[in-house]
C-alpha cells in the first residue's frame, strides 16, 4: 500500500499524468484519499482532476473539510455545484464553516429546495453543538406501527436517511420514545409491533457539546442517536462514523496542545512548514517568558552560587524530575476526563491521590538522590539533594493532577493548562525550594 | 447525571444498601456502568450483587476487562459460569487474558459445547492479532443468492450474529468476494442479485496487527471489516465498537507513555494509588538517571560556571526551550504516526520539515533572546543566548520529529520514544552547545 503510494508521488513530480490516472484506477476510493492527503495544495489538485467523476465525488465527501475547502477553491462554479450537492446536509455544513460566506451563500444557491432547507436546518444551531453535526435526514417510526409498516417504511427511505440501523420511535406529537434496530425489525415477525421491540434511548440535546455527544456514542457503543430538541422532539440523528471525527478531532488537539502547540487541523505532510511553524511559535514564545522566571529565581540566588557552584550541577536534574513528574500526573489526569473518568466535582479525589503519589514516589528519589549525591559531592549536599527531590515531586504531582480539573472548570482545554505549563510553573517554585533547603541545611 | 452518582456514592459510604438498590433501578445500564468504574473493588462487588440479574449480566459486558476481572474473583463459581456464557467469544477471549490460566480453563468447561469452539477459534490466533479480536460469529451470503435468500438468512441469525449490518459475500469456496450492507438489501427488490448489490470489501488478515485494523476501521468508516485468513477465506468480523475499545486503549497507552508513566488500563478513580505510584516510578528513575548525564556535563563546565555565574542562570531557560520545541515536532509526527498521515518511509520529508521548522523558530528566539538578554546582561552574554537558542531549537526540532519514527522502526511505542526521553537528550546535549558557544564568544 504505503509502495504503491510512494510510485505514485514519483509519477506526479515526473508529471506522467496519463500514467499516474491510469495507476489511480487500481485503487480503491480509501486509498485515494489517502494519498490525496499527502499532497500539497497544488499537486493535490492536480490529481483531483484526474480522477473519474464518481471517485472524485465519494473521495471528496471522505476528505477532511480543511482540503475540501481547498479543492473547492480550485474548481469551476459548476464542479463545485455537483460536489456541493453531493454533500450529506451535515458535511456540507462543517464544509461551509471552513469557507469565506459570500463562497458559501453561492454555493447554497445553486442547491435543490429540499437540500438547501435541510442545511438550514443544521446551520440553525450554534456551532460546537451536536445539531450543528447531526444529520436531519432520520427515519422516524411511529410506535403504534407494526414491524412490517415500519420495515415497509425503511425500505423507501433508501438513499436519503443518514442510517436506516437505529430508528428513532416517536408518539403522534414527534415525541421520542425510544429506538428500534433494523436488526430487531427483521429478525422479528410482521405482525409484532414496534413498541414491543423498542430500546431505552440515550438521546442528546441539539444544543449539548458536540464532544460530549460524541464520546456518549462512541463509549456506550451506540450506530447512532437521536437529537432531540427541547421539548425532546426527534430533530435529527447522530451517527457513530461522525462521532470517530469529532473524538479524532479532538484527541488531536489534545495531543497538539499538550505537546505545546496548536493543532494543525489538517494532514502533517499536507501542511506547508510555515503554518507549522505558526502552530508552535506562540507557545514558545510564552512558554520562554515563563522560563524568564527562572531567570530571576537565579538571579536572586546568585550570591549561594557563586559562594557553591556545586549546587548548579543540579539544577537540570531537579527541574528535569519535578517537570516529568508534574507531567505524569497531569497526563493522566486530561486522559481520565477526556474519558469522563473523573470529573471537575472530583477535585479533592484527585489531590488527595496525587498527594499521596508525590509523596511517595518523592520518598523514593529522595532516597536515592540523597545516597548518590552524598556520596559523590559530601552528605551535607546528598541532604539537600533528597530534601529538594522529595519536595519538589509531592509538589509536582499535586499541581500537575489539579491543572487539567482547574482547566476545565475555568472552560478552557484542560490539555493546555497541563504540561508543557506545569513545567515552567514547577521549574521556578522548585528552584526556591531547592535554594531555601540548601540555604537552611548548609547555613549559607 | 453526575449528581446523580455522587449520591450513589454517600449511599454506599454510608452503607444504606436498600436505598442503593433502589436508586439504581433509575439508572439505565450505561450510568450504571459509569458508576461502578468510579468505585473501589470492595464497593463494586457490593454494588454490583445488588444489581437486578438481567442489568448486571449487560452491565458486565460493558465493562473494562480488568474490572470484570475483579468481579469474577468476587463471585461463586455458578455465578461466573453466567456471566463468562453471557460474553461474546471475543469479549470472552479478552476477559481470559486477564484472569490466571487455571481459572481461565475451568470457566471453559462451564461452556456449551458450541460456544467453547467458537471461543477456541478465537483462542487459535495469537494475542495482538485481529483474529484475537474478531467475533466469529458472522452471516455470510453465497454471492449467487437473491436479496430474498439473503433477507431469510439474515432474519433467521438473530441474536447470535456479532452484526447483520455488514454481510460478507462469498463464493462456494468460502472466498471472500465482498460485502453488501442490510441497507441496501432492505431497499433492493427480492429478485434481485446479491452480487448486483456487493460492494468491493476493505478486509483484513487474521494476522494483522489489531491497532492497524481498528484504524482502518476507523478512517474508512466501516461498521464491520470482514477478517480472513491466508487464502482470503472469511473466518470472521471486526466491528467499529471493537475498534472502538481498541483505539481508545491506544490512544490512552500513547497518552500515558508520552507524559512519561505506564498505562494504568483502568478507570482512574478505581485504581489504587500504590498501582498509580508503580506506573510512574519506574520511568521517573529511568529519566533521572538520563538528567544525571547533565550533571556530568555541568560538573565538565563548573571551571567556566565559576569564572562566570551569569551563564548558570539561563540553564533552565535554554535546556526549557529546547525541551518544549522538542516535545511540539515529536508530538505533532506522534500524532501523525497514529494516523497513518506519515509512515517509516517519510523519514527524510519529516526530518526537512522539522529542519526548517527548527530553525525559523530558533531565529525568532535567538533574536529576542539575544535583544533582551544583551541589553540586561551585556552584548557578549546576549549573542551566546542568541546562538544558543538557534542552535538548541533546530537540534530538538530535529531529534523530535525523527524520534517517533525511529521508534516505530524499532517496533517500539512511538510515543515512548518522543518526550519525555527528547528532553533529556536535548538537555545533556544542549548544554554542551551552550558552554561551547559560551567559550569561544567569551574566550573562556
Amino acid at each position: 500500500m504505503n509502495e504503491k503510494l510512494e510510485d505514485l508521488e514519483d509519477l506526479i513530480r515526473e508529471e506522467r499524468l496519463t500514467e499516474l490516472r491510469r495507476a489511480l484506477d487500481d485503487f480503491n476510493v480509501g486509498d485515494v484519499v489517502d494519498f490525496l492527503e499527502r499532497l500539497g495544495v497544488k499537486d493535490r489538485a492536480v490529481t483531483f482532476r484526474l480522477l473519474p467523476k464518481a471517485v472524485a465525488v465519494e473521495a471528496f465527501e471522505m476528505l477532511d473539510q480543511s482540503l475540501q475547502h481547498e479543492i473547492i477553491e480550485g474548481l469551476k462554479d459548476v464542479d463545485v455545484a455537483l460536489f456541493f450537492e453531493s454533500l450529506d446536509p451535515d458535511d456540507r455544513v462543517r464544509l461551509m464553516d471552513e469557507m469565506p460566506a459570500s463562497i458559501a451563500r453561492r454555493m447554497m444557491r445553486h442547491l435543490d429546495p429540499r437540500e438547501r432547507s435541510l442545511t438550514n436546518i443544521v446551520l440553525g444551531y450554534p456551532s460546537g453543538t451536536i445539531g450543528r453535526q447531526m444529520s436531519p435526514e432520520f427515519v422516524a417510526i411511529p410506535e403504534h406501527w407494526t414491524v412490517a409498516q415500519a420495515m415497509e417504511k425503511v425500505s423507501r427511505a433508501g438513499e436519503d436517511a443518514e442510517t436506516l440501523y437505529t430508528l428513532p420511535v416517536v408518539d403522534p406529537a414527534r415525541l421520542l420514545r425510544g429506538v428500534v434496530s433494523l436488526r430487531d425489525l427483521v429478525s422479528a415477525g410482521g405482525e409484532e409491533l414496534v413498541v414491543d421491540l423498542m430500546a431505552e434511548a440515550d438521546s442528546v440535546d441539539a444544543d449539548h457539546d458536540a464532544e460530549d455527544a460524541a464520546r456518549l456514542c462512541a463509549d456506550r457503543k451506540h450506530l447512532a442517536v437521536p437529537v432531540t430538541d427541547s421539548e425532546h422532539r426527534v430533530v435529527g440523528i447522530f451517527t457513530v462514523d461522525d462521532a470517530l471525527d469529532i473524538l479524532e478531532r479532538a484527541e488531536s488537539e489534545d495531543a497538539a496542545r499538550h505537546g505545546g502547540a496548536e493543532p494543525l487541523h489538517r494532514p502533517y505532510l499536507s501542511t506547508p512548514v510555515l503554518t507549522i511553524m505558526r502552530s508552535r511559535v506562540v507557545w514558545l514564545l510564552v512558554l520562554a517568558l515563563g522560563a524568564a522566571l527562572t531567570v530571576q529565581v537565579l538571579d536572586v540566588f546568585e550570591g549561594t552560587i557563586e559562594s557553591m557552584v556545586v549546587l548548579s550541577l543540579f539544577v537540570p536534574l531537579l527541574i528535569g524530575t519535578g517537570g516529568n513528574s508534574g507531567n505524569q500526573a497531569a497526563t493522566t489526569v486530561t486522559r481520565a476526563l477526556a474519558l469522563g473518568d473523573v470529573g471537575t466535582r472530583d477535585v479533592l479525589k484527585v489531590l488527595w491521590r496525587e498527594v499521596r503519589v508525590g509523596i511517595t514516589l518523592g520518598a523514593t528519589l529522595g532516597v536515592l538522590g540523597f545516597l548518590v549525591a552524598g556520596f559523590i559531592y559530601g552528605w551535607d549536599i546528598g541532604t539537600v539533594i533528597g530534601l529538594t527531590l522529595l519536595s519538589i515531586c509531592t509538589l509536582a504531582a499535586s499541581v500537575g493532577g489539579l491543572m487539567p480539573l482547574l482547566g476545565k472548570k475555568l472552560g478552557a482545554d484542560p490539555a493546555v493548562f497541563a504540561n508543557p505549563f506545569i513545567s515552567t510553573f514547577v521549574d521556578a517554585t522548585g528552584l526556591i525550594v531547592y535554594f531555601m533547603i540548601a540555604r537552611t541545611v548548609l547555613g549559607l
